[in-house]
C-alpha cells in the first residue's frame, strides 16, 4: 500500500493490496476498498461505502489542444456519501457527488460536475458525461450513455444500451449544447436514441425508437423516427 | 505478489507483478497471469490458460438496498477449464464455468452463473448478464450486450454493438423475466436489438434491425420493426 | 515500481505507484504515467505525453483455435508521439502509430496496425478494430465502435455510440473484410448503424441511421433504412 501520511482514515476501514491513496483524502468508517485501488486527492468517502479492485477515485479531467469543451478546472473534490457501493474497474471523476446508497457497477466511467440522487443504479459499463443530474431512485442498465448537460428525475428507469446527444447540430458550431430532459417515472426501452428532447413523466420509449421530438407525459413512442402509438 | 498462503500453483506458472492470488485458489499446471490480476478467493484455473494485465477472477457479486433482483448467494467459484485465453481488463464472477478454448477479450465483463461452451469468442466489452447459458464455437462481438436469462446456442453469430432485453414491460412490474432464444447457427448484425423473442436456427437478422417478434428458422429479418424479406 | 533494466527513461518523468516497464521501452522527456500503468516490451513514448492510471501500453494480440482471423505476428512496437494524452484503464496494442497530440479517453481500447492522426479525440470506452486508418482533427464519441480494416478521414464528426461492420454477409464465408470510409468533414449522428460502405465528404448521417448503401458527398441521410432526406 501507499497511502499519503495526510490522509484521514475512519475505524474498521479494509484496505486491499497495492492500494494508492493521495493527499488529503478523507475514508469514513467501516469502508471496504478493493486491490490496486486509486484514490485520487483530496476524495471524500462516506461510512460503510464499498468499492471492488482496480477502481480509481478522484480523477481530474484532462483535455487535448483541439478539445471544443475545456473541462472545468479548480473542482472540488469528489464526495462519496455512505453506503455507497462501486464496482471494480471504474473510473469516478473529481467534483462530483454520489447520494446514499447508490449502485455503480463495474467498469462504468463517471465525469466530473455529476450529482446522482439516493439509492440510483448505474448499470456496467454506463458512461455519464459532465454537468449532469441523476435523480434518485433511477435504474440506468448496462452499457448505457449519458451525455452531458442532461438531467434525469427520480424513478426513471433507462433500460441498456440507451444513446443521447446532446447537439443537434452535431458539431457544426451551431447552437449551444443541451441533453435531453428525462421526467419522473419515464421508461426507455434498450438502444433507444434520445436527441436533446424532453421524455415527459410515466412517458415509454419503445426499444431501439430514435426520438427526435418531445414526448408528452404518458404517451408510448416507438420506431425510427419514434412516433405515438 | 501477495500469494495467499492456501494457494496451489501448478508447475511452470508464470505470475506478473503485482498479482494477487486470494486464498484457496487453484491453478494449473503453465498458467500465465498478467500483472496486476486479482484472483479472488477459491477460483479454479486450468492447464495453459492465459490471463492479461489487470484482471479480475471470480468477483462475487454486489447489490444496494433499491435493487429488484438480489444476487444469488453461496456461489460455487469460477471454474476456468483449459486453454482458455482471457484478455486485460476483464471482470469474471465467481458461479460461471468457461469452457476449454474459450477467449474473452479485453475489458468483457462476464457475470455469474453463467456457463460458456468451448471455443466461444466473446469480444472486448461484452457485457454478459446473469444467469444465461451460451453454446460452443459461437462468436459474440465487440461491445454487445446479453442480458439476463439468455439461451444461445452452438455456432451462433452476433455482430458488434447488439443489445437485448428481458423484460419487455420495461420494470413495470408485469411479467416474468426471460432473454432471447438464439437458436443454431443464426447470425445478428450489428446494433441489432432483440426483445424476449426466439431467433429460429439459421435466421439472420439485419444490422439495425429491432426484432420485436419471433424469427423463423432460416428467415432474414430487417427493419425497425424488424419485418422478414 | 518495476522498471527493466534495459528501459531508457528521458529527464522529468513522473512514474506513479507500481508501474511495471518491460524490456526495451524508450520514455521521452516530461512524461507523466499513472499508477499501476503496465508498458510493455518497445513500446515508445514521446515528450510530455500524459497517461492516467492503470493503463496498458504495448499489448500484444492473441486468438484462440477458432478464431478465423489470426491477429498479425512480429509486429513493431507501439509508437507514441508527443504530447499525446491517453487515459485510465486504457488498453493500446503493439504494432500501432499514435499521432502528435492525439486524446484517448478512459476505458477505450485500440488494437494493432491502426494509425491514429494528429490532435484527434477518441473518447472513452471507444474500441477500435485492427488494421484501421484514423485521419488528424477528427472526433469519435464515447462507446463508438469502429471495426476493422475502415479508413476515416480528417475532421471527421462521429457521435456516441456509433457502430460499424465490416463484412456485408456476416460470417457466411462470402466475400472479403473491408470496413467503411468516412470522407473528410462528414458527420455521423449517435447510435448510427453503418454497413461496409462510403460516406461522402461533408454527408450528414441522422441519430440512429441504418446506412446499407453508399451516401454522396454532402448528402444527409436519416432512417431505417437510411434514405435521403
Amino acid at each position: 500500500m501507499s497511502i499519503h501520511e495526510s490522509a484521514r482514515i475512519g475505524q474498521d476501514v479494509e484496505l486491499g493490496e497495492y492500494v494508492v491513496v493521495e493527499e488529503g483524502v478523507v475514508i469514513g468508517n467501516q469502508v471496504t476498498i478493493g486491490h490496486h485501488c486509486v484514490i485520487k486527492a483530496g476524495t471524500q468517502i462516506g461510512d460503510r461505502t464499498v468499492i471492488g479492485d482496480l477502481t480509481i477515485l478522484g480523477k481530474k479531467p484532462g483535455a487535448n489542444r483541439k478539445m471544443a469543451r475545456k473541462p472545468a478546472k479548480d473542482l472540488p473534490a469528489l464526495f462519496i456519501e455512505a453506503d455507497v457501493r462501486i464496482g471494480s474497474q471504474v473510473t469516478v471523476y473529481a467534483g462530483s457527488v454520489i447520494g446514499s446508497g447508490v449502485l455503480i457497477a463495474d467498469h462504468a466511467s463517471i465525469r466530473e460536475q455529476i450529482v446522482i440522487g439516493q439509492d440510483t443504479i448505474l448499470g456496467r459499463n454506463v458512461m455519464v458525461e459532465p454537468n449532469t443530474i441523476i435523480g434518485s431512485e433511477t435504474t440506468i442498465q448496462t452499457s448505457s450513455y449519458i451525455t452531458a448537460d442532461t438531467v434525469i428525475e427520480d424513478q426513471v428507469f433507462i433500460g441498456p444500451c440507451c444513446s443521447m446527444s446532446n447537439d443537434k447540430y452535431m458539431a457544426s458550431g451551431k447552437g449551444h449544447h443541451r441533453g435531453p430532459r428525462i421526467r419522473r417515472g419515464a421508461r426507455i426501452g434498450n438502444n433507444a436514441s434520445l436527441l436533446p428532447i424532453e421524455i415527459g413523466s410515466q412517458a415509454v420509449v419503445g426499444a431501439g425508437a430514435v426520438v427526435t421530438k418531445d414526448v408528452v407525459p404518458g404517451a408510448t413512442v416507438v420506431g425510427n423516427p419514434a412516433r405515438q402509438r
